[in-house]
Protein backbone atom coordinates (compact mmCIF):
# COMPACT_ATOMS: atom_id res chain seq x y z
CA UNK A 1 0.00 0.00 0.00
CA UNK A 2 1.64 3.21 -1.18
CA UNK A 3 0.59 6.19 0.49
CA UNK A 4 0.35 9.68 -0.55
CA UNK A 5 2.17 11.23 2.93
CA UNK A 6 5.34 10.45 4.54
CA UNK A 7 3.96 11.05 7.62
CA UNK A 8 0.93 8.94 7.50
CA UNK A 9 3.33 5.76 6.11
CA UNK A 10 5.57 6.48 9.38
CA UNK A 11 2.70 6.11 11.47
CA UNK A 12 1.25 3.25 9.39
CA UNK A 13 4.64 1.06 9.42
CA UNK A 14 5.06 1.71 12.98
CA UNK A 15 1.55 0.97 13.74
CA UNK A 16 1.63 -2.13 12.12
CA UNK A 17 4.40 -4.17 14.02
CA UNK A 18 2.33 -4.55 16.81
CA UNK A 19 1.12 -7.88 17.33
CA UNK A 20 -1.84 -8.88 14.36
CA UNK A 21 -1.70 -5.63 13.04
CA UNK A 22 -1.31 -5.44 9.15
CA UNK A 23 -0.94 -2.57 6.89
CA UNK A 24 -4.81 -1.83 6.69
CA UNK A 25 -5.71 -1.84 10.47
CA UNK A 26 -2.89 0.24 11.31
CA UNK A 27 -4.46 2.73 8.35
CA UNK A 28 -7.54 2.37 10.17
CA UNK A 29 -5.81 3.02 13.59
CA UNK A 30 -4.17 5.95 12.41
CA UNK A 31 -7.11 7.52 10.32
CA UNK A 32 -9.09 7.26 13.45
CA UNK A 33 -6.60 9.24 15.68
CA UNK A 34 -7.08 12.22 12.90
CA UNK A 35 -10.64 11.79 13.39
CA UNK A 36 -9.85 12.85 17.37
CA UNK A 37 -9.09 15.60 18.75
CA UNK A 38 -5.22 16.46 18.82
CA UNK A 39 -5.13 15.74 23.07
CA UNK A 40 -6.41 12.39 22.18
CA UNK A 41 -3.34 11.42 20.33
CA UNK A 42 -1.38 13.00 23.31
CA UNK A 43 -2.92 11.52 25.76
CA UNK A 44 -2.02 7.79 23.90
CA UNK A 45 0.97 8.71 23.49
CA UNK A 46 1.92 9.84 27.01
CA UNK A 47 0.52 6.71 28.50
CA UNK A 48 2.76 4.54 26.23
CA UNK A 49 6.17 6.55 26.54
CA UNK A 50 5.26 6.02 30.40
CA UNK A 51 4.24 2.78 30.72
CA UNK A 52 7.48 1.88 28.56
CA UNK A 53 9.90 4.24 30.79
CA UNK A 54 8.42 3.45 33.92
CA UNK A 55 7.22 0.16 34.24
CA UNK A 56 8.66 -1.98 37.04
CA UNK A 57 9.02 -5.67 37.61
CA UNK A 58 8.18 -6.87 41.30
CA UNK A 59 11.58 -8.22 42.62
CA UNK A 60 10.11 -11.06 44.47
CA UNK A 61 7.53 -12.91 42.12
CA UNK A 62 8.24 -10.65 38.19
CA UNK A 63 4.79 -9.65 38.09
CA UNK A 64 4.66 -6.00 36.51
CA UNK A 65 4.40 -3.33 39.16
CA UNK A 66 4.37 0.52 40.06
CA UNK A 67 6.98 -0.10 42.51
CA UNK A 68 9.99 -2.61 43.81
CA UNK A 69 7.34 -5.16 45.17
CA UNK A 70 4.49 -5.65 43.64
CA UNK A 71 0.66 -4.72 45.82
CA UNK A 72 -0.04 -8.89 45.71
CA UNK A 73 3.56 -9.29 47.17
CA UNK A 74 2.69 -6.58 49.48
CA UNK A 75 -0.32 -7.65 50.90
CA UNK A 76 -0.55 -9.13 54.55
CA UNK A 77 -4.47 -10.53 53.30
CA UNK A 78 -2.70 -13.11 51.00
CA UNK A 79 -1.90 -16.56 51.90
CA UNK A 80 2.45 -16.23 51.62
CA UNK A 81 2.81 -19.83 51.96
CA UNK A 82 1.15 -20.40 48.67
CA UNK A 83 3.41 -19.45 45.18
CA UNK A 84 1.03 -19.95 41.76
CA UNK A 85 3.28 -20.49 38.97
CA UNK A 86 2.18 -18.73 35.55
CA UNK A 87 3.82 -18.35 32.16
CA UNK A 88 3.17 -14.62 31.70
CA UNK A 89 1.53 -11.69 33.44
CA UNK A 90 -1.71 -12.33 31.73
CA UNK A 91 -2.05 -15.42 33.25
CA UNK A 92 -1.80 -13.72 36.55
CA UNK A 93 -4.62 -11.00 35.35
CA UNK A 94 -7.09 -13.98 34.27
CA UNK A 95 -6.67 -15.87 37.78
CA UNK A 96 -6.87 -12.18 39.60
CA UNK A 97 -10.13 -12.04 37.84
CA UNK A 98 -12.02 -15.50 39.29
CA UNK A 99 -11.09 -14.19 42.72
CA UNK A 100 -10.32 -18.07 43.50
CA UNK A 101 -6.96 -17.41 44.55
CA UNK A 102 -5.89 -15.85 47.26
CA UNK A 103 -1.99 -16.57 47.55
CA UNK A 104 1.05 -15.10 45.86
CA UNK A 105 2.48 -15.99 42.10
CA UNK A 106 5.72 -16.25 40.47
CA UNK A 107 5.95 -15.03 36.57
CA UNK A 108 8.61 -17.61 35.05
CA UNK A 109 8.23 -15.19 31.51
CA UNK A 110 7.31 -17.89 29.40
CA UNK A 111 7.63 -21.85 29.52
CA UNK A 112 10.89 -24.21 28.36
CA UNK A 113 10.82 -24.23 24.19
CA UNK A 114 14.04 -25.79 22.58
CA UNK A 115 11.85 -24.86 19.10
CA UNK A 116 11.90 -21.19 20.33
CA UNK A 117 15.29 -21.54 21.87
CA UNK A 118 14.01 -21.18 25.22
CA UNK A 119 15.84 -22.64 28.18
CA UNK A 120 15.57 -22.90 31.64
CA UNK A 121 18.09 -20.20 32.29
CA UNK A 122 16.19 -17.53 30.23
CA UNK A 123 13.29 -17.88 32.51
CA UNK A 124 13.00 -16.67 36.29
CA UNK A 125 13.17 -20.36 37.96
CA UNK A 126 16.24 -20.20 39.59
CA UNK A 127 14.42 -17.53 41.61
CA UNK A 128 11.93 -19.25 42.68
CA UNK A 129 13.89 -22.09 44.07
CA UNK A 130 15.30 -19.41 46.02
CA UNK A 131 11.99 -18.40 47.16
CA UNK A 132 11.43 -21.81 48.19
CA UNK A 133 14.39 -22.30 49.73
CA UNK A 134 14.03 -19.27 52.09
CA UNK A 135 10.93 -21.00 53.90
CA UNK A 136 7.87 -20.38 54.51
CA UNK A 137 6.81 -21.64 51.14
CA UNK A 138 4.37 -24.83 51.76
CA UNK A 139 2.87 -25.09 48.56
CA UNK A 140 3.71 -24.70 44.62
CA UNK A 141 1.09 -24.75 42.31
CA UNK A 142 1.49 -25.28 38.55
CA UNK A 143 -0.67 -22.94 36.23
CA UNK A 144 1.47 -23.87 32.88
CA UNK A 145 -0.47 -24.23 29.70
CA UNK A 146 -2.04 -27.87 28.81
CA UNK A 147 0.72 -28.22 26.29
CA UNK A 148 3.97 -29.78 25.68
CA UNK A 149 6.25 -27.28 26.90
CA UNK A 150 4.03 -26.37 29.61
CA UNK A 151 4.61 -29.94 31.37
CA UNK A 152 8.12 -30.24 30.49
CA UNK A 153 8.46 -26.96 32.62
CA UNK A 154 6.38 -28.17 35.05
CA UNK A 155 8.71 -31.07 35.44
CA UNK A 156 11.84 -29.12 35.06
CA UNK A 157 11.30 -27.09 38.24
CA UNK A 158 10.05 -29.99 40.18
CA UNK A 159 13.37 -31.72 39.76
CA UNK A 160 15.08 -29.10 40.40
CA UNK A 161 13.06 -28.54 43.74
CA UNK A 162 14.66 -31.69 44.85
CA UNK A 163 14.18 -32.54 48.46
CA UNK A 164 13.03 -29.46 49.35
CA UNK A 165 9.67 -29.38 51.47
CA UNK A 166 7.26 -28.12 49.52
CA UNK A 167 4.32 -29.80 48.21
CA UNK A 168 3.33 -29.37 44.66
CA UNK A 169 -0.14 -29.70 42.54
CA UNK A 170 -1.08 -28.94 39.18
CA UNK A 171 -4.37 -27.12 38.34
CA UNK A 172 -6.84 -29.87 37.19
CA UNK A 173 -7.41 -30.63 33.53
CA UNK A 174 -10.62 -31.73 32.35
CA UNK A 175 -14.27 -31.03 30.23
CA UNK A 176 -14.41 -26.37 30.68
CA UNK A 177 -17.36 -25.80 32.05
CA UNK A 178 -19.98 -25.18 29.18
CA UNK A 179 -18.63 -27.59 27.10
CA UNK A 180 -20.38 -30.73 25.60
CA UNK A 181 -18.99 -34.47 25.99
CA UNK A 182 -18.84 -35.59 22.49
CA UNK A 183 -16.21 -32.70 21.61
CA UNK A 184 -13.84 -32.77 24.04
CA UNK A 185 -10.80 -34.73 22.75
CA UNK A 186 -9.78 -38.57 23.86
CA UNK A 187 -6.97 -36.90 26.64
CA UNK A 188 -8.94 -34.65 28.15
CA UNK A 189 -11.88 -36.81 28.37
CA UNK A 190 -9.40 -39.73 29.84
CA UNK A 191 -7.89 -37.32 32.27
CA UNK A 192 -11.03 -36.05 33.57
CA UNK A 193 -12.23 -39.65 34.45
CA UNK A 194 -8.88 -40.77 36.02
CA UNK A 195 -9.16 -37.10 38.16
CA UNK A 196 -12.79 -37.58 39.01
CA UNK A 197 -14.07 -36.38 42.11
CA UNK A 198 -16.10 -36.74 44.83
CA UNK A 199 -19.81 -35.58 43.66
CA UNK A 200 -20.30 -33.99 46.96
CA UNK A 201 -17.19 -31.94 46.60
CA UNK A 202 -18.32 -30.35 43.03
CA UNK A 203 -21.57 -29.39 44.98
CA UNK A 204 -20.04 -27.07 46.78
CA UNK A 205 -18.19 -24.83 44.06
CA UNK B 1 -10.40 -6.26 34.11
CA UNK B 2 -8.38 -4.81 37.08
CA UNK B 3 -4.67 -4.40 36.66
CA UNK B 4 -2.00 -4.29 39.43
CA UNK B 5 -0.09 -0.95 37.65
CA UNK B 6 -1.82 2.25 36.97
CA UNK B 7 0.55 2.99 34.25
CA UNK B 8 -0.32 -0.16 32.51
CA UNK B 9 -4.08 0.19 33.03
CA UNK B 10 -4.00 4.26 31.65
CA UNK B 11 -2.05 2.74 28.90
CA UNK B 12 -4.65 -0.18 28.35
CA UNK B 13 -7.64 2.09 28.45
CA UNK B 14 -6.07 4.62 25.83
CA UNK B 15 -5.52 1.79 23.55
CA UNK B 16 -8.72 0.16 23.74
CA UNK B 17 -10.37 3.74 22.15
CA UNK B 18 -8.90 2.54 19.01
CA UNK B 19 -11.68 1.11 16.88
CA UNK B 20 -12.30 -2.86 17.20
CA UNK B 21 -9.86 -2.79 20.09
CA UNK B 22 -11.50 -4.17 23.17
CA UNK B 23 -9.11 -4.42 26.39
CA UNK B 24 -7.63 -7.76 26.06
CA UNK B 25 -6.12 -6.81 22.46
CA UNK B 26 -4.71 -3.38 23.88
CA UNK B 27 -3.21 -5.05 27.06
CA UNK B 28 -1.88 -7.19 24.28
CA UNK B 29 -0.46 -4.51 22.41
CA UNK B 30 1.34 -2.96 24.97
CA UNK B 31 2.93 -6.33 26.91
CA UNK B 32 4.29 -6.16 23.41
CA UNK B 33 5.68 -3.08 23.79
CA UNK B 34 6.71 -3.39 26.94
CA UNK B 35 8.84 -6.55 25.70
CA UNK B 36 10.79 -4.43 22.70
CA UNK B 37 12.93 -1.81 23.59
CA UNK B 38 12.57 1.54 24.89
CA UNK B 39 13.07 3.10 21.41
CA UNK B 40 10.77 1.13 19.83
CA UNK B 41 7.72 2.59 21.58
CA UNK B 42 9.28 6.18 21.02
CA UNK B 43 9.33 5.59 17.58
CA UNK B 44 5.96 4.70 17.36
CA UNK B 45 4.50 7.44 19.52
CA UNK B 46 6.72 10.03 17.62
CA UNK B 47 5.09 9.05 14.27
CA UNK B 48 1.48 9.42 15.63
CA UNK B 49 2.11 12.58 17.34
CA UNK B 50 4.00 13.71 14.29
CA UNK B 51 1.18 12.60 11.81
CA UNK B 52 -1.98 13.99 14.21
CA UNK B 53 -0.43 17.31 14.53
CA UNK B 54 1.64 17.88 11.57
CA UNK B 55 -0.69 16.33 8.69
CA UNK B 56 -2.74 18.81 6.55
CA UNK B 57 -5.61 17.57 3.76
CA UNK B 58 -5.05 19.00 0.70
CA UNK B 59 -7.76 22.33 -0.07
CA UNK B 60 -8.39 20.96 -3.59
CA UNK B 61 -9.73 17.50 -3.29
CA UNK B 62 -9.24 16.71 0.54
CA UNK B 63 -7.18 14.06 0.30
CA UNK B 64 -4.66 13.68 2.69
CA UNK B 65 -1.57 15.52 2.42
CA UNK B 66 2.24 16.69 3.40
CA UNK B 67 1.55 19.89 1.89
CA UNK B 68 -1.51 22.54 1.65
CA UNK B 69 -2.42 20.73 -2.38
CA UNK B 70 -1.25 17.39 -2.49
CA UNK B 71 0.62 15.19 -5.09
CA UNK B 72 -2.27 14.24 -6.99
CA UNK B 73 -4.11 17.33 -7.75
CA UNK B 74 -0.15 18.90 -8.58
CA UNK B 75 0.47 16.29 -10.84
CA UNK B 76 0.51 17.37 -14.39
CA UNK B 77 0.66 13.97 -15.73
CA UNK B 78 -3.17 13.09 -14.33
CA UNK B 79 -6.09 14.05 -16.27
CA UNK B 80 -7.30 17.11 -14.91
CA UNK B 81 -10.64 17.03 -16.65
CA UNK B 82 -11.87 14.04 -14.82
CA UNK B 83 -12.75 14.04 -11.04
CA UNK B 84 -13.58 10.69 -9.05
CA UNK B 85 -15.63 11.42 -6.22
CA UNK B 86 -15.30 9.27 -3.10
CA UNK B 87 -16.33 8.77 0.68
CA UNK B 88 -12.80 8.45 2.22
CA UNK B 89 -9.22 8.77 2.12
CA UNK B 90 -8.97 4.69 2.12
CA UNK B 91 -11.46 4.89 -0.87
CA UNK B 92 -8.26 7.29 -3.12
CA UNK B 93 -5.94 4.54 -1.40
CA UNK B 94 -8.16 1.97 -2.69
CA UNK B 95 -8.64 3.17 -6.32
CA UNK B 96 -4.54 4.33 -6.43
CA UNK B 97 -3.59 0.78 -5.84
CA UNK B 98 -5.63 -0.62 -9.11
CA UNK B 99 -3.73 2.22 -11.10
CA UNK B 100 -6.87 2.16 -13.64
CA UNK B 101 -7.56 5.51 -12.68
CA UNK B 102 -5.94 9.15 -14.08
CA UNK B 103 -7.58 11.63 -12.90
CA UNK B 104 -8.02 13.85 -10.04
CA UNK B 105 -10.17 12.69 -6.95
CA UNK B 106 -12.64 14.66 -4.39
CA UNK B 107 -12.72 12.87 -0.83
CA UNK B 108 -16.06 14.23 1.07
CA UNK B 109 -15.53 13.07 3.76
CA UNK B 110 -18.43 10.32 4.43
CA UNK B 111 -22.10 10.43 2.69
CA UNK B 112 -25.30 11.71 3.35
CA UNK B 113 -26.95 9.54 6.35
CA UNK B 114 -29.70 11.35 8.42
CA UNK B 115 -29.68 8.12 10.64
CA UNK B 116 -25.90 9.08 11.76
CA UNK B 117 -27.04 12.66 11.55
CA UNK B 118 -24.76 13.47 8.49
CA UNK B 119 -26.48 16.17 6.38
CA UNK B 120 -24.99 17.38 2.94
CA UNK B 121 -23.76 20.20 5.27
CA UNK B 122 -21.23 17.68 7.10
CA UNK B 123 -19.57 17.23 3.63
CA UNK B 124 -17.19 18.52 1.15
CA UNK B 125 -20.02 18.99 -1.26
CA UNK B 126 -19.96 22.42 -1.62
CA UNK B 127 -16.43 22.54 -2.80
CA UNK B 128 -16.87 20.23 -5.41
CA UNK B 129 -19.89 21.71 -6.99
CA UNK B 130 -17.38 24.72 -6.70
CA UNK B 131 -14.36 22.81 -8.59
CA UNK B 132 -17.10 21.81 -10.98
CA UNK B 133 -18.37 25.46 -11.89
CA UNK B 134 -14.33 26.58 -11.89
CA UNK B 135 -14.97 24.57 -15.63
CA UNK B 136 -11.88 22.69 -16.74
CA UNK B 137 -13.99 19.79 -15.33
CA UNK B 138 -15.48 17.18 -17.84
CA UNK B 139 -16.35 14.25 -16.03
CA UNK B 140 -17.60 13.76 -12.29
CA UNK B 141 -17.10 9.64 -11.39
CA UNK B 142 -19.00 8.56 -8.72
CA UNK B 143 -17.02 5.81 -6.66
CA UNK B 144 -19.26 5.97 -3.54
CA UNK B 145 -20.71 2.74 -1.70
CA UNK B 146 -23.35 1.23 -3.24
CA UNK B 147 -25.73 1.75 -0.31
CA UNK B 148 -28.80 3.58 0.42
CA UNK B 149 -26.91 6.40 1.42
CA UNK B 150 -24.11 6.02 -1.32
CA UNK B 151 -26.75 6.27 -3.96
CA UNK B 152 -28.68 9.46 -1.72
CA UNK B 153 -25.35 11.04 -1.79
CA UNK B 154 -24.99 10.42 -6.00
CA UNK B 155 -28.37 11.71 -6.03
CA UNK B 156 -28.11 14.89 -4.28
CA UNK B 157 -25.00 15.68 -5.60
CA UNK B 158 -25.77 15.36 -9.44
CA UNK B 159 -29.11 17.47 -8.52
CA UNK B 160 -26.67 20.24 -7.09
CA UNK B 161 -25.23 20.15 -10.64
CA UNK B 162 -28.41 21.57 -12.03
CA UNK B 163 -27.40 22.36 -15.85
CA UNK B 164 -23.46 22.58 -15.39
CA UNK B 165 -22.06 21.25 -18.12
CA UNK B 166 -20.13 18.24 -17.06
CA UNK B 167 -20.85 14.39 -17.72
CA UNK B 168 -21.88 12.34 -14.48
CA UNK B 169 -21.33 8.41 -14.13
CA UNK B 170 -21.22 5.92 -11.81
CA UNK B 171 -19.16 3.28 -11.10
CA UNK B 172 -20.24 -0.40 -12.64
CA UNK B 173 -22.39 -2.45 -10.13
CA UNK B 174 -22.31 -6.32 -11.30
CA UNK B 175 -20.75 -9.70 -10.20
CA UNK B 176 -17.53 -9.36 -8.68
CA UNK B 177 -14.77 -11.16 -10.16
CA UNK B 178 -14.36 -14.31 -9.00
CA UNK B 179 -17.56 -14.74 -7.46
CA UNK B 180 -20.29 -17.52 -8.22
CA UNK B 181 -23.37 -16.60 -9.85
CA UNK B 182 -25.49 -18.60 -7.58
CA UNK B 183 -24.39 -16.46 -4.33
CA UNK B 184 -25.41 -13.12 -6.00
CA UNK B 185 -28.03 -11.40 -4.46
CA UNK B 186 -30.81 -10.61 -6.93
CA UNK B 187 -30.43 -6.46 -7.20
CA UNK B 188 -26.82 -7.47 -8.14
CA UNK B 189 -27.46 -9.95 -10.46
CA UNK B 190 -30.57 -8.09 -11.86
CA UNK B 191 -28.04 -4.79 -12.51
CA UNK B 192 -25.07 -7.16 -13.91
CA UNK B 193 -28.28 -8.06 -16.76
CA UNK B 194 -29.07 -4.27 -17.13
CA UNK B 195 -25.70 -2.94 -17.69
CA UNK B 196 -24.37 -5.53 -19.60
CA UNK B 197 -21.32 -4.68 -22.28
CA UNK B 198 -20.18 -6.21 -25.66
CA UNK B 199 -18.46 -8.83 -25.24
CA UNK B 200 -15.64 -8.11 -27.38
CA UNK B 201 -15.02 -4.65 -25.08
CA UNK B 202 -15.14 -6.95 -22.35
CA UNK B 203 -12.02 -8.89 -24.09
CA UNK B 204 -9.73 -5.69 -23.73
CA UNK B 205 -9.78 -5.65 -19.59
Amino acid sequence: MEFSSKLLQTAVDEMSQLPGVGKRTALRFVLHLLRQSETQTQQLTTALNKVRSEIKFCKKCHNISDAEICHICNSNKRDQTVICVVEDIRDVLAIENTSSFNGLYHVLGGKISPMDGVGPNNLHIESLINRVKQGNVEELIFALSATMEGDTTNFYIYKQLGDLPVKTSTIARGIAVGNELEYADEVTLSRSIQNRIPFESSLKL
